[in-house]
């Protein structure tokens, strides 16, 4: 109790000192929150070369400005470090390290185990503790519970306090960030919960508790299996329309104007990034230990897993029209990012159907305005090319990717002698342009 | 040429004579609102008890005005008949007719092929045509079309033009209706675009053209096949949260929170009316004839196949605590219309496990403020009884299955013995209170 109503003190007078774990998309950003509201911050992180950009001034995640960034580094609010025996002088935690799946496509689950056994071998008594990493609901209570109480020998609840609040940052948007989405919130007690809120409203406008950490924890898998599950969906309903000569992207349109009980997704060549290729399969997992099949997702999953395929037979029909094959001529990728103007591939559905088309003996070049380089299947290394008249026309098919804002449509198509259009940039299908 | 520009005329002069063909919950609404335009409208339908309610100004549609219908009856606006002869003096013709499922869940094409005989034999040169009923894909160009040209011996184009655009009536909706709800609309060619715009411009706010009848019918689809995934998605997800101990309307409630990119879903006994339980399974009838499976429709399809018996299983598993089986055991249903303050139970998933229930031996009963009367599968009649203190005490188990908003949560549980509740009336689960 005392241990308590001293946190809560020092929450109230910012004289709190915040740990975040992990300084990527979620966890620099939230560091930078809680520096800029005064509060001491230490970020942690096991990647030298991250923490080496840090303590040098740089910012290295797009949604955070440089300026700010640099201010807090410099001034010392925020510093950054390797050293996670530092744990021991925060009094709150934030855990917010990867959640991968395996190349077994299981829960990857190494990273939350290693920082909280950092956690709980470092950490003193009256310290708060959050794990904002995306995970299957049980996690806070059958995972990484029993990790801290062994590590640290003391007792939760009265020593220290658990909660589970998932991050939901959305790269590149530019309304909502860390601080004005409200952050849900689970404790597996009353004052976990009255402790979490206080400290989480430092750094984000709006605290919203739910009854648990498993209810906190579902409702960020819920969020990403809802948008799986629609892209999916419109990715199947649009090669359904083209074998049925349907504009899908104009059925789209038309039923937006339905003014209720719609909410329009837009197909593509498949689902990126480090969240709903991911996020929902951590739940089928943990569906299995309750003996329970979650067909949608699985289902919405295997649909998923053939679209790279999928989009690779649409470059071969194009080819084809042309009386060419994949293997032999050069394709030109437009955009390798896994959305418009952010400079993220990871998941990327164009490397895998780069990497499709690599197998198949394609050409393949790629130009991608805010990724300078990839790198293939094969392990080659390739640079993005310039978007001019000439990549275009040397082009036996360019096909487009990501729909990036600064792509011209108009100029493309008319430099471009044959292409895949899989986003929807060039409004009108024809001989020259083969749409999804 | 001449044709058009003559039915042109006429409908900007509002001297045309529109047919409504089907004059259920789509019908009647559209008759209405061109007779209140100021159009001569006839209202056809095979059903005499229909129509002679109709002759005696008694309207039957509850989103429709009483005393509006009732004066434009008695002012012969609206002229109701059985008379399908009658369609030699329409200039623009409204098919309304049920598309449902026959006992294979197979498309039943049988109301729209006899409509457009009906229409085909009687029509004049220069007659527009409007399909509303939901169906699949090529539906107007490859199943009307050619039974107009064949019936009529005219061609399309010249003698007559043929259209669709697809009803989106939300029955009970209290904002949106007929009127104000933006009408897509697709056509052969751009004559008969132009003219069916013109025509629906009298009766609603808003029309929006697409490129083909095709794209039309994919928009209806789309949007009930959207609903359809996201019931089954939430539902799955509710028989999971249940055995994991999470409350699943705690969760979409915390997700809501998510300013971006969610839209919430929520779980119930499966999903009724006339629309989202059917719609889908026109597409995937015509898939098949493009050798595509929609596995998406299909895994939601089934989900919802299974959830009466699911809800079966939750009964049984609530008696199961107090030591009773469904046999021998009385069951009130609170609610039997597919949702809420609405008077319809078409496939209403509380009939169908009442009618499992009944086949267990339970003892049923149900309440229904809007529903008097209900046909139980073996063919008996059951009358809603009172809902009060005696009727909930006398219930082994009390089933809320529609949350109507007259319904007190508190009076029920007080006077429950024991409550299964599939519609989250009752907020906190407890011993008595079995939650889905």
């Amino acid at each position: 109790m005392e241990n308590k109503i001293i946190l809560l003190g020092k929450i109230q007078n910012r004289q709190v000192t915040v740990g975040v774990i992990g300084l990527g998309y979620v966890g620099f950003p939230l560091a930078v929150n809680f520096a800029s509201a005064g509060v001491a911050v230490i970020g942690f992180d096991t990647s030298e070369e991250r923490v080496s950009k840090l303590i040098a001034g740089k910012n290295y995640i797009s949604d955070v400005d440089d300026q700010l960034a640099g201010d807090l580094l410099s001034g010392k609010k925020l510093v950054p470090t390797t050293d996670f025996s530092l744990i021991k002088s925060c009094e709150a935690i934030f855990i917010c390290v990867p959640t991968p799946l395996d190349e077994f496509r299981k829960p990857d689950m190494s990273f939350i185990k290693d920082a909280c056994e950092k956690i709980g071998s470092n950490m003193k008594p009256g310290t708060f503790i959050s794990l904002e990493s995306t995970t299957y609901p049980t996690t806070t209570e059958d995972f990484v519970l029993p990790i801290l109480k062994e590590k640290s020998g003391m007792k939760e609840g009265e020593d220290f306090w658990l909660a589970y609040s998932p991050e939901r940052v959305d790269p590149g948007n530019k309304v909502f960030h860390t601080g004005n989405t409200p952050k849900v919130l689970g404790a597996l007690n009353e004052d976990g919960l009255e402790i979490g809120e206080a400290i989480y409203k430092l750094a984000v406008d709006e605290v919203y508790t739910v009854s648990s950490p498993r209810v906190a924890e579902m409702v960020k898998i819920l969020e990403n299996t809802y948008r799986l599950v629609n892209i999916s969906l419109v990715n199947e309903l649009a090669l359904l329309a083209g074998k049925m000569d349907i504009n899908i992207w104009e059925v789209i349109d038309a039923a937006k104007t339905k003014p209720f009980g719609f909410h329009a997704f837009y197909p593509g060549p498949g689902i990126g990034g480090h969240c709903i290729p991911l996020d929902p399969f951590y739940l089928e997992s943990i569906a299995r230990k309750f003996n329970f099949e979650l067909s949608m997702i699985h289902t919405a999953g295997h649909i998923d897993l053939l679209m790279a395929h999928r989009m690779t037979l649409k470059i071969t029909s194009a080819l084809n029209r042309q009386h060419k094959s994949i293997n032999g001529s050069k394709i030109l990728f437009l955009g390798v990012a896994y959305k418009p103007d952010i400079s993220d591939d990871r998941e990327s559905p164009a490397l895998k159907i780069i990497d499709e088309v690599v197998k198949k003996g394609g050409g393949v070049s790629y130009h991608d305005p805010f990724i300078p380089s990839i790198k293939t299947g094969n392990g080659n290394k390739v640079q993005s090319v310039e978007l001019n008249a000439d990549t275009l026309e040397g082009a036996d098919c360019v096909v487009i990717t990501t729909n990036h804002s600064v792509f011209d449509a108009g100029f493309i198509e008319q430099h471009s002698k044959l292409i895949v259009d899989l986003r929807n940039l060039i409004r009108e299908a024809s001989d020259k342009v083969y749409k999804l």
